[in-house]
């Protein structure tokens, strides 16, 4: 039995609500059950300087934690600096977004995707992933309706989600509770047709078997398919 | 006529929400009209060092805003750290809520209030006080309930709004509109009683008469006012 | 009866020295009592760049404090950075001297008015303006002099005093032991002609009543006339 | 063909040289073809504080690199701090060798792993794993045989390899060559037995399939059990 | 013919002015021609960290230079940290002022000496040596004075001045036109007896010879030796 | 007698290997005994901005010590910043480098030597000018053997010693344990014809005689002598 009496293979209820930011080109603020992350794409007319004059775009993005989105109030990171630990999340955020963006269609321009952390109940990075897709396909979408470009860059949708070992189990979405038991945590960001776009499984103490991780890839497929559902409903 | 159409007295539309982070000990959502802050107020068990063996208690802030709360994104503070502005404002909240708190009924504890813009359109340091407010309040609540003090060391309402000289009008409650293009902006923090807490008042490029100073006094007392009954609504 | 045997609105004794630094285009070291901050304005070529093509010039100032200024040594902010209250000041000090500047005279160059603390008694940021007033309105002569400007920019006097509320009295011009004590400290800012640039007035702990806020304005009146007759005698 | 002219599924040339610092517990230079890490394991007697009083110990590793390591001199991080991708590669050496490591058996205190990149052609934090395990281990030796220890906290062997999608083609033990044209690349902990510690497989640009997945994974399997081979061999 | 018209062997006018600063336990205005530093002597109770229970005290320097102190403006330290030439020179202040003193009888406490250059003319480091020594002694006896301590722990003057060569001539006390012209620069510390403390002899592009080695010292025993006159009128 | 056991004017062994990196267009392992210091010299297209169309070239030097190089593991600087002491001996070997080399012949380019301590026991920063020196030449030669400038811009022999005071006896080339106990410390760089470049002699508590820095000098004459005939070996 899973502490939220979820069954193995149940997500959490999830909640894609878009336009919540007046400014942003795409915003989208998601609910992973108490994990709530506001993701906004914005639009800048420069690339970065690595790309100058290469004629390609880019996709980068921005990740923090409100310092009382967790139980114990963490420091604010404007006043120490960026932690490793959101350093990394905002890399793997960054990377798994340009997976399914043509950035020649994008044009010598940069989607930046912040996604902010209002309150936490694990599986942050993979909401913000699921999350911030949609930003960024609404900015897409903006910058084809003012006919900034011709053609949408975003070629396939991209969802994360967590999947873990618990007490002997294996458990997709973990939430916090699970998350600071599992002997295993593992992260899967695959496209709308089923696609690998990155795989992170680690174990702090245990191992895990091939078995497991074969199971939780299998949990992650269904996870993934659900919250793709998810991103077209909020699209319309 | 005021860019928004108010009248030169008159307050943007004011939303209070409670209770709206499951972690904090009192938490806010404050609304007025498109500035959106989120408060959250976090009871640490021990004072700061400057004050061990005080037996007096500490209320301190900490404000900052998500990069795209503004209509073009600004760099992530947790990157570059802490603008000059930010840490202006969070010493001016920090002052203002302390104003309103007892601290020797509070003991050596510390209460920090993080005002989080979520959207920006002007008046974001008023907002934060005058939700912040709630939110610590909410926070002074939680400890008399949970039998760690044995009174509220919450003595009086404490909020905030800004005036200023616009057009040669001097009006309440600037919105990003009018402060960007306001001769003169002040921020005055008051009690629920109408006593002085802080009176920042400010000048680029034009000054201001003494008569101005005086109507800008006027409309705020009128407006802290309102706040001040938003805030008791609020709580119920 | 104030610590000093002062009257309440007596300044202390100003000495407003010139020529102080074979550098500078403009120098001063102001003394106000045993407060003593030495302020240099620095003419450079290029305005900043948020100015570049706009035709404008920019004012700014910098403020520091020696380690030993205060009675117990401070850490040195070349060692840890500027502290929040030291960007604070700086910030009003280049606000205020630019309410008397003609930005449009002045052309695309920048004046850095730096104010270092060589002694501290209180009042440092006042003394700070007053004297970098005269620094910078010296270093305007000097490009008047030098042919690279035709007219002087500088369009009327600014000077500044503290008032405050000490033991129940309102007095004029806070040194240290006063300021410590006082429940209420209000900074002015104010023009040669009376005209407001800037206040500040804050309470600590206690609140301060509408009176005694036009009884702090009034006294400060006073003495920043005082002290731009000391600005004239000093330019000579 | 692989632009090396190994076979798909040859690792390169394998040395591992021990007692090579003369002040480390354990210390080793790992040569992976043309990729030279020297990493030394450092023992402290105190764990970081937040496992004061629990009786456990810890690993953790600190991962470097000199500036001419690679083709094209990289800024020094002594001037710059850690770069998000060093503090990601050193977290993840960390998480692997503890995996490895029984923390009651090693009691309250530290070993450090440094991990410092002499010379760089790829796959540095894999050889990091696999030759840092050897220094670890060798420092715990040092402790057993200075009876500081009772028992060898070393409870199976950890190494690590790469594998990347190259030219269509799967291949184990990537060089700078092929991982700068990879589109996939994956890093796999494994321990000496064949259980899984962490696996990390991404994608930029292209997707990867659930089969290449699979093929990566066996070419890994057989890649770190001649590492292993090869960390016995070294030890004697 | 020197720059200044001075004697190959002559010394800039020398001034010491002491209790210049109402605050520090020692202080000290030291002017060499124009090159003016403020030396502070500031006691602490504690000695630092890696001293505590040694029984012996510590003397240390701290070095800063207003930015227009110089000719262009340098960049304010404050805002970008210290930079490697002025870290250099503290450290030499503070091993100069060491050699100096007998820790023994000092005691575990702290002596901070700083020196800030208010105008600089080259030899910015040799005067805060001279200076600070007279601001650290001053200090010495205000300890014994208050009875902090029973004897005067300063057992010897230390004083320092710079010889260099300059237009193929071996010069003393080189002020900042001949220092920027100069092959070789050297500075010398010595004590009231002529022994040697520290030599730093640095040739930048041209190299020197042992005799205009020898030459260089010769000067600047001669020149200490005046110093230490110059000191000790001074102190009365 | 020496802990070593060496003759007071006797070097450690001495060992200058080259091309060690495959990257570097100079390197240079350089072993004093127990120190062992890995050396690479990389030529950058561009001068640094200050030497813009001066047509001048630029040698500069960055040191670093890994953290185990010594008997106790030091903080990795890289998370720490540069220490005052890393940044003074850097300055010093680019210093001493430059005074080996026509920056006219050099044009504008600049060649950037890492002087990196792989084991450290006294003596890094002269076994990184003597060993930097070879590399730099090494660079030097790549340049002219690629046609990028026509002569070898390095005019003379760069080498530097220590000397000390170690119990009363003059002693060449102090290992860690003279180092750590010598009342005096010096460190001599002179050319291949014995002129001297930069001579730092620094007492620690202790002073020296004129007499004991002419032993001093005698000795390292000598040894820097021996010093050149290595280089001249490794070089072929």
């Amino acid at each position: 039995m899973r502490p939220s009496g979820r069954a193995a293979n149940a997500l959490r209820q999830v909640s894609i609500e878009t336009g919540v930011n007046r400014h942003a080109e795409g915003s989208v603020l998601i609910r992973m059950g108490e994990t709530h992350v506001l993701c906004t794409a914005s639009v800048e007319d420069k690339a970065p300087p690595f790309l100058r004059n290469s004629g390609l775009g880019w996709v980068t993005a921005e990740y923090g934690m409100l310092p009382r989105a967790t139980n114990t109030r963490n420091r604010r990171e404007a006043k120490n600096g960026q932690t490793g630990r959101t350093q990394e999340i905002q890399r793997l955020i960054g990377r798994a977004l340009r997976a399914g963006t043509d950035r020649v269609i994008m044009g010598e321009r940069q989607i930046v995707v912040d996604c902010d952390v209002i309150q936490a109940d694990g599986g942050t990075r993979t909401a913000s992933i699921t999350g911030g897709w949609v930003a960024l396909r609404l900015a897409a979408e903006t910058l084809v309706a003012r006919g900034v470009i011709a053609m949408n860059p975003i070629t396939t949708h991209i969802a994360a989600v967590s999947a873990g070992v618990h007490g002997g189990q294996v458990v997709l979405d973990l939430d916090y509770a699970e998350d600071s038991e599992a002997g295993t945590d593992a992260n899967f960001v695959l496209t709308g047709e089923g696609a690998m776009v990155e795989v992170q499984a680690s174990a702090e103490g245990a191992t895990f078997s091939e078995q497991e991780f074969h199971d939780m890839l299998a949990l992650a497929k269904q996870g993934v398919a659900e919250l793709v559902a998810a991103q077209k409903a909020a699209l319309g």
